[in-house]
């Protein structure tokens, strides 16, 4: 077990709608715990544990931290950024000058990937430290678990906007006839999919969902709305921004990197608009919304914000029981929905 | 006073989240006045007028047209098309036909113009008619009132929005350090101006409003955007999508006319977003929520859905009582906020 000593955690990748819900059951988790004596954040994850950025989390009141607890975004600050051997001498030179000794770090692959190169880096040191990743993103594409806090949010909000821009859609059909929604999402087509959860019926809309693992071609886009608009009179269209076409070409633009590495991609639901415009003679409305998916907290699910809480909690309970250089996972029971 | 007779409602113009409250007054306070026989809805306005596509609304389960009053959209279908020459015969056919001797257009500016061309081409014809205009637009643009109903909802909307995307841009700004939220509307900038609603101090996001009532050259954009970084290390910014440069062109490109001979911009964020990655060297992501902002049925205000309710009332009473060729105002008592 490891012995007492300060906690210091952080948030990474891209904000979520409930991420400082898993903040704030790390804090109300680790004030049970004498080992912990302090609990301190770093300000925007890696970036600022590198330059010593670090504020005591214990000197909050908690009635405003419940508030905090209940806000979109992430409160600490985030940032993308990989861990490189650079880093090894000041990340252990500000985990030693605040005796941290638990360290956890709330994100998604990458940030789990930093957690535990800190843990190595730390054990080949002698440095005592646990280390943990607590899951986040909206991508619901983390390993090891069934679904991924943040998710259920983000979901919900594609899902009622969806059902918003159908009925939009099949009003102003005699004017604008297609309306793409683009939606978020690196190589996982889930929250893409997630946009018809309120549909009651095949016929309703959205009538075509394009996600990152099938690819789709100009003729295939353009055969379909077509099919579509004779059946309804109007087309309501979901695609994620990092759809391919049959060549595996993007069909957005690229600007640029994330931080990570992985390329930032705009553009594509205005492109699919503009072939679909030319092909077929129809108005065409792209909505993006953008970052409002990840941050809207009038559209929190209840069930994401409590089991964000939940990894946050556990983690802290976890590693003070002597657990170590692991992640959180949410496992579905066999037999539930 | 009008003899007896039906009634004939239609919507018209870009849908709203409170348009079917309007739709619901004045199918509830027609069926209180023994003048009017049938209460009947044109399928998507004068395009389903012309056509004789007519819908009996009293034989709608009340219960269930409250449900679509509580929906967003037009629930009868809308159009963009202007009233001409051609029409009036086809028009008057059809309001003969089904005995219509109240008139009701929901919309704005444009389709008030149709209801007055459909009254002057009655008294013309001598066909006892009386034509009514219930306003609607989320651009707060018409003429003679204090505000019109569909703003407060679409103003909720953005002043959410942005919050929600206050918080996300300052979480993640070692990434991304602007976000632009480009807003609805034609040449008013009531909409994006409701964006600053949230906000609790002037230091607060957004920093920077850009309106169609004042250009903004692309050296002033840069500028501002500089001072407001170097302030808060981020910047929010929301934007109109019909916003224009020191030179009267739009900062957008067109892509054709909407119906009623109104340009369609599209692109104003994502160029503003060029101009400041390009000059800066920024990261901007443009957030586009489009029609959503006239479809966000969780967004609805109470009080706007209670005033779309309202003029829808007041019309039917007011002509039942005599009055005519008028749309409905809503106005402030003075001294109230």
């Amino acid at each position: 077990m490891t012995r007492s000593g300060n906690l210091l955690v952080g948030q990474g990748g891209g904000p979520t709608a409930v991420i400082n819900a898993s903040l704030l059951g790390i804090v109300e988790e680790a004030r049970q715990h004498r080992q912990i004596e302090r609990i301190l954040g770093m300000r925007y994850g890696l970036v600022g544990l590198l330059k010593g950025d670090i504020v005591d989390l214990g000197l909050e009141d908690p009635q405003r931290l419940r508030l905090v607890g209940r806000s979109p975004a992430a409160a600490l600050g985030t940032c993308r950024r990989r861990f490189t051997p650079h880093d090894a001498t000041p990340t252990l030179a500000v985990l030693a000058a605040h005796n941290v000794r638990f360290f956890l770090y709330i994100g998604g692959n990458d940030s789990a990937d930093t957690a535990h190169q800190i843990q190595a880096l730390a054990d080949q040191s002698g440095y005592d430290l646990t280390c943990m990743g607590v899951p986040k993103t909206i991508d619901n594409d983390l390993a090891h678990m069934d679904h991924t806090p943040g998710y259920g949010s983000a979901a919900r909000y594609i899902a009622t906007a969806a059902l918003n821009i159908s009925y939009d859609t099949a009003a102003i059909a005699t004017t604008d006839q297609v309306t793409i929604l683009e939606v978020m999402g690196r190589n996982a087509g889930w929250l893409a999919a997630a946009s018809i959860l309120a549909r009651t019926s095949s016929d309703d809309a959205p009538h075509l969902v394009y996600v990152p693992e099938r690819p789709v071609s100009a003729d295939c886009l353009v055969r379909q709305v077509k099919q579509v608009v004779a059946r309804h009179g109007h087309a309501v269209i979901v695609a994620t921004e990092t759809i391919r076409d049959e060549n595996g070409k993007p069909w957005a633009r690229s600007t640029g990197d994330d931080g990570f590495g992985h390329a930032r991609l705009v553009g594509a639901a205005e492109r699919m608009g503009d072939v679909i415009s030319d092909s077929l003679g129809l108005k065409v409305r792209v909505n993006k919304p953008g970052s409002l998916q990840r941050s809207a907290g009038e559209c929190v699910s209840p069930v994401d914000w409590d089991e964000a809480y939940l990894v946050g909690k556990v983690a802290v309970s976890r590693a003070v029981d002597g657990a170590r250089d692991m992640m959180v996972t949410l496992l579905r029971k066999p037999g539930t929905a």
